[in-house]
């Protein structure tokens, strides 16, 4: 039709939140506000230039470097999905015109298609049905396509707020909360596949995080290091909106006095209360009320009920283990979905400290009495002491 | 051919189990222990005559009951999947006949199959590709229809071990680790759609489970008690091989006692500490080392960062949240796989106590000053002699 502008590519990204539903309307107005937030910071993080607005229930981005955008955004938590979007006058004409404009692009004779119109402005003349039928019928003309409304090839929707949007696809984003609303948190990072995925699910639920990985010195290798550096810059792909570290902390210091000075089947039930001590640490310095590992109830030898039990019980500070519950075939499918999987399972060594035969199930007394042969307070002292920084994002 | 058995059903069930490949040979052997024993208090429950054993790798069960032996070991943890299986001598003939047997009740002429045998016993004079060949060909004479190695309409297993096992399905199970191997803890179960996966996920990991219901009395309702029966019922179908019990606990004179003394907004985050507080005097008399809720960061108002370090450090004992890092969304998805979805969501109304504006982020000081005002070691001894005990399985 004359007179309206037909798009030749589209004009930005209509971005979908979700699980606010459940929270009273302050929460729910912050919460959005954080979202905007840190998808502003993603894309200015990627150098696009955009225009960034929040119609209810959806939030807008427009922009020419739409691919480039649908990258950045697919990463910021709490996005639930995304459509590039053709945007339209709210009229049925410019309607029509940009969603055949969409359709001309993957519709022709033997192509099914579905037109869907959501009209969250109630105050648009034609009901949701009336739009379907108009622009169904202009695309079925235009493009020779057939309408399949059960199990069509192409689906163009059509979203009408303050603006009418267009869109032929949707893209899933990574749920959760936005990064920010949860508070912080102190995440242990061996650079292997479990830890990774727990710093990401804690992300994920809002939660800023502080990444730790202990240096195993001698009783380690280079490569697990450059490992644990590698997963965090790729979870620092997930951190629009805040800004995150990894602390190298040295540790071989605490395995050496636990091999000397303790019974040796409890050399891995003492090595990971000092990580969690030493996180209690860093937690405190850093603002952050809870530890997080990626411990996965009975997958190895230090992970039994009651290595947990002793684990958590090294500090006052709650340790959350988002994993606790998982078998390690799901753990691995979330790696490979986050994009930590292949990093995490570079050839790095495992650890010489081990001993032949980790006792799983020691008593609390026997621990205590074994840590009271070396000076904890001293070996988190240099720890933290030997601490480096590494900004990550 | 002549002298061979033709069976003309099943008769048994193979049994595939994982994970224990990352334990050690006597943890990996009590492990399988437990295992048999599980699934053989699951086939004494349904009443089913059978046989069971274990060649290296796997567990056969011999019964003619088999489509009730599937649905039963279907729901015991460590199984990764089983199949119904045609027992057959470990010779080619009778593996042949078996295999044809099987096929021509689901291959003709028209619809693709393909042979895959696995030769755990290598003693076995032909090999895999050998296998294969022979009784492809054979299957192809006989229904007429056409190999397809890429995309197969019906796979035919040939697993050769102590006897071979032929199979036309594989159906999965709900892996995780033997029930009984990981310790015990104690859920605390509302009954909604949260608590159950919590349980669940936790007794897949192995944890026998003392599931305990707080009964809100008039801030409550009878459904919702119902409620934590029936989705206790549900959860005690997966615990073979252990017996379960659900806790009916006075909960409405804490909640009394918090309206009554405490500031009105704490009210939540007291009843979370409350609650954690009886299932840890719950865990000192049932020999439980851990506590377990079903709260997912960032969800609700009591489930904030501040909220949850709070109801964790409400008792020495440990809290692990299985479900700290989930989306609401996937908590549902696993709910209706479990089958407690339905349970879960039956009508139950909702607890009275909950104030207009709970707080999300109390300090310690707060809540600590505030429970001084009651007198919470006689809370709990009053929860204690006012419970029930019901028998689940």
């Amino acid at each position: 039709p004359r007179g309206v502008r037909v798009p030749r590519s589209y004009d930005g990204v209509l971005i979908r939140y979700g699980e606010l539903s459940l929270k009273g309307p302050s929460v729910r107005r912050s919460f959005e506000t954080k979202l905007v937030e840190n998808i502003s910071a993603c894309l200015r993080r990627e150098g696009i230039d955009f225009d960034i607005r929040r119609p209810r229930g959806r939030i807008v981005v427009e922009t020419s470097e739409v691919e480039k955008s649908q990258d950045g955004i697919r990463r910021v938590f709490g996005v639930v999905s995304l459509s590039p979007i053709v945007v339209a006058e709210k009229d049925v004409e410019s309607i029509k015109a940009a969603a055949v404009a969409l359709a001309l692009q993957r519709v022709r004779r033997g192509v099914s298609f579905a037109v869907r119109c959501n009209r969250a402005d109630k105050s648009f003349p034609h009901t949701s049905q009336e739009v379907n039928a108009i622009v169904g019928a202009e695309i079925g003309k235009q493009t020779g396509g057939s309408v399949d409304l059960s199990n069509p090839e192409v689906t163009i929707g059509i979203d009408i707020r303050d603006r009418a949007y267009i869109f032929d696809r949707t893209i899933a984003g990574p749920g959760g909360l936005p990064l920010g609303t949860s508070g912080r948190v102190v995440t242990l990072l061996s650079g292997g596949i479990d830890s990774a995925v727990a710093a990401y699910m804690m992300m994920r639920r809002g939660c800023e995080s502080v990444l730790v990985y202990m240096d195993n010195g001698r009783f380690g290798t280079d490569q697990m290091r450059e490992r644990a550096i590698q997963v965090s810059r790729i979870l620092g792909r997930y951190s629009c909106g805040s800004e995150m570290e990894l602390l190298v902390v040295p540790h071989e210091h605490s395995l050496s006095s636990f091999i000397e000075s303790c019974s040796r089947g409890l050399t891995c039930t003492l090595c990971k209360r000092m990580m969690v001590r030493v996180a209690d640490a860093v937690a405190a310095g850093e603002g952050c009320e809870a530890i997080v590992n990626g411990s996965s109830l009975g997958q190895v030898c230090s992970q039994t009920m009651r290595n947990l039990v002793l684990t958590v019980k090294a500090t006052e500070r709650p340790v959350f283990l988002p994993l606790v519950g998982f078998d390690k075939e799901e753990i691995v499918r979330l790696a490979k979905k986050i994009g930590t999987y292949d990093a995490s399972t570079a050839p790095a060594g495992s650890c010489t400290a081990v001993p032949a035969r980790p006792l799983t199930a020691p008593t609390l007394d026997k621990v205590l009495t074994a840590e009271r042969a070396v000076d904890l307070d001293d070996l988190v002292e240099k720890s933290l002491e030997g601490m480096e920084r590494i900004r990550i994002s």
